[in-house]
């Protein structure tokens, strides 16, 4: 079968998908996404993930190319030609193609690319193994809350760990505090059983599984708590973690080559990631 | 005259110059470009500009699509098809088209577009008049040295210049210092009449434009001086000044609304337009 992509209007041969050289998307990064996961053909957390488009819209000022009703149809539409039960959706929507100037267009409408491709979610290979992840300096812009396609250093900190063989680079502020992964959230748990991660204000990415965990751990009645935590305090954490859309909850055994805990998953990491895929598996 | 632009091999009538949606200058900001401005059909700064791309490309290791030389022959042949004599000529690179992963793909050919189009440069009423800018804090990444597409927060500030009549938008860093313009070095002269602009670090991009006025200000026998300068410095400065590739050398005469000097065009800022004008003129 050979996939198919939404593009302004039209569904065409995925090798056929193509935007204009001067879409603000190509020459500006003036453009935000969202990728949704779907597992049994069930879209996991498909509002979540339209309500912080339309958040990171708002923060850019970019027009909505239709409705959210009508962005539904395009996505299951697009699902429905790639006959993906189990894999992702990426949605791009970009401030349009215009002559280049920096400041935005006057006539310009929105572009909406939407695809679909079957791949692996949540594999659980990478849940009993865990994975390992190197720190980076954070170098991405000050608003990584909005989810825009200025990815550029978020591509050099993932080259880099993967490079070393790592799954993901936790990135470090200038305090010294890890800030998130590169497309994914991080925590830890300490001694005291609290799970810790970042407080979700203009410094990460609000991801939508950090939230969906949030929900796992209030219902496990254990402690939450929000708030920056050091490369060295992860280091000498009971147990570390990662979460994203595509992957869920994956417990981190190494950071920078040494050891979380004894080097292995921990027990409340694979509990999320037990209690994630059971809430996806849930969705069907 | 239709326009024509250059991708990836081919020349193609301008409105169906399009590169695919998983091309990673559109998904990930993941590509480096240059604007190289013609006067009377003389390119200004062309191997200085092409040295700043290999560099570009270098910082963020990606490879070339084709040798200078070819590059070359690919910018003339497309100013030609376009008829180009004063205008600007757009090259990016980008790393190609791939699965969307945010690591680099293993097998992705570079990709290479290139659009020129008629525009007056340095345009003298600019001059005349001089400009004004606002200042905004900088929101960009650390590495705004190469010129990477991640645009994005360069666009959102030059939106907020021109919704406040200003011409451009001086960034300033965490100490209080500007860095520099969305598109532009900012310079300042002092009440010695020193001539003052920040070092080119990892902070600013290094202008063409920049090292130009560099060259008038040795011939004319003034002081250079590279350092930071605060906005305070910039608003009781004798003289603001701006420089890029496409406007040459502008006086700003306003900075957050407040005058410089006497908000009028200063006589060096005057000169120094004048300067570059003439080298521009002399490369016929």
């Amino acid at each position: 079968m050979s996939r198919i992509a939404y593009v302004n209007g039209r569904y065409v041969p995925h090798r056929l998908a193509r935007v204009h050289v001067e879409d603000r998307g190509f020459q500006f990064a003036d453009a935000v996404y969202e990728v949704i996961a779907l597992r049994h053909g069930a879209f996991i957390d498909e509002d979540r993930h339209l309500a912080r488009l339309t958040r990171s819209r708002g923060e850019v000022r970019l027009a909505a190319p239709m409705s959210d009703a009508a962005l539904k149809l395009v996505i299951r539409e697009t699902v429905r030609r790639n006959q993906v039960r189990d894999g992702i959706v990426y949605l791009q929507v970009t401030r349009g193609a215009a002559p280049r100037d920096f400041a935005f267009p006057l006539a310009a409408k929105p572009s909406l690319v939407v695809t679909a491709r079957s791949q692996r979610i949540a594999d659980p290979r990478l849940v009993e193994r865990g994975i390992a992840v190197i720190t980076l300096p954070d170098q991405r812009w000050k608003r990584p809350d909005i989810k825009s396609v200025a990815l550029l250093p978020n591509v050099l900190a993932k080259q880099q760990a993967k490079e070393a063989a790592a799954y993901e680079a936790w990135q470090v502020d200038g305090d010294g505090n890890v800030t998130e992964g590169t497309s994914s959230n991080a925590w830890i748990v300490n001694d005291a059983g609290e799970v810790i991660t970042r407080q979700a204000d203009t410094g990460i990415l609000n991801g939508v599984t950090r939230l969906g965990l949030f929900d796992i751990i209030a219902r496990a009645g254990l402690r939450l708590v929000e708030r920056p935590f050091s490369v060295a305090e992860a280091l000498g954490a009971r147990e570390a973690l990662l979460t994203s859309a595509t992957n869920g909850v994956l417990p981190v055994v190494r950071i920078d080559g040494q050891p979380v805990g004894e080097g292995r998953p921990g027990p409340l990491a694979l509990a999320f990631a037990s209690a994630y895929r059971a809430f996806m598996e849930g969705l069907e």
